[in-house]
């Protein structure tokens, strides 16, 4: 999507330890217009599946996801939760997802209640590296007997190899970027 | 707001402790045409107000404030992050929070480049009970220097004390839903 590597060129900013910062329009300023424009998009990818739902993953995935649904008939969003509150009673699907950005180990959590056997869903998130968070989503609709229908992803570091393993299992999988190198010493990002 | 009122009497659940639960709709699923909704009354109910800008906290309060986002003619999102991410680097400002839905105290952040002198800002958050975190974004704008121009909430807590507080300091508090009672014995919501 020409519009989002436009930006990340632009806006985005390269540093030490392969870390993309893109904060000031996808992950901690939200750029509504272009998340408007994102989800338009994967409507087109995605488009003649039937999608019954849209899974993501707090904290950065729900504004992206929530535009998105817009575009598949507002769709309900399921965001899976990272740490346990006293708020969520009942059972819930849990799964342990690494991450790289903060360092430690979350215990990641989906209300049953949300996500009913044979439901056709979408994943949504910002980034795809190693693909450890989306691994953690897979296994929580396989543990719900929901159907992965697609995967779509803002921004894909395409070196970092989770992308290509999910294609190689069968999953539809749609970055809007996909970045293909990144230089911190230059500042500079090439695209797939 | 009646439609949101009519929601939490049908899908809501009262727990012990003054919990109201409605992650069916609100806080872990998302109802994204209720969330437009919602965005719509916000924007009727703050007419006429300058925005530059919306300002809310993860998890819950990013979908909800992204869809608003686009009754205010799609002004940017900014969510303040609840824990050090060694992503963000740069200069930020800092508050601490009490959350007592996870019983602990979270550092929250926003960027300095993200909130600039002088820009007028709503501050948008599903609940508001005895109004902690809002105290949080509010002292995170003090230290910006930004107006807070508006508090658009989805649910208040009448009964614990925090929205009555924020309006005798002079805030344009706009709750769309306003519990004065709860019985976990019935189930049962009584609104103001």
């Amino acid at each position: 999507m020409k519009e989002l590597e436009e930006r990340i060129a632009k806006d985005g900013t390269v540093k030490p330890g392969d870390v993309l910062k893109v904060d000031s329009f996808l992950n901690h300023q939200c750029d509504i217009t272009l998340f408007d424009h994102m989800g338009a998009e994967w409507a087109r990818l995605f488009e003649g599946k039937h999608i019954d739902k849209i899974l993501t993953i707090e904290a950065s995935g729900i504004g992206i996801a929530c535009i998105a649904a817009q575009h598949f008939n507002n769709v309900p969003v399921v965001f899976a939760k990272k740490t346990q509150s006293i708020n969520l009673d009942g059972e819930q699907y849990t799964t342990k997802i690494y991450s790289f950005t903060k360092q430690k180990t979350f215990d990641v959590i989906v209300g049953k209640r949300f996500l009913t056997k044979g439901e056709h869903v979408l994943l949504i998130d910002d980034f795809l590296a190693n693909g450890k968070a989306l691994q953690g989503l897979i296994e929580i609709c396989e543990q719900a007997g929901v159907v992965v229908e697609g995967i779509g992803i803002a921004i894909e570091k395409g070196f970092q190899g989770g992308g290509d393993k999910l294609r190689k299992a069968g999953y539809d999988l749609q970055s809007l970027a996909i970045v293909q190198s990144m230089d911190p010493e230059e500042g500079k990002v090439v695209f797939a």
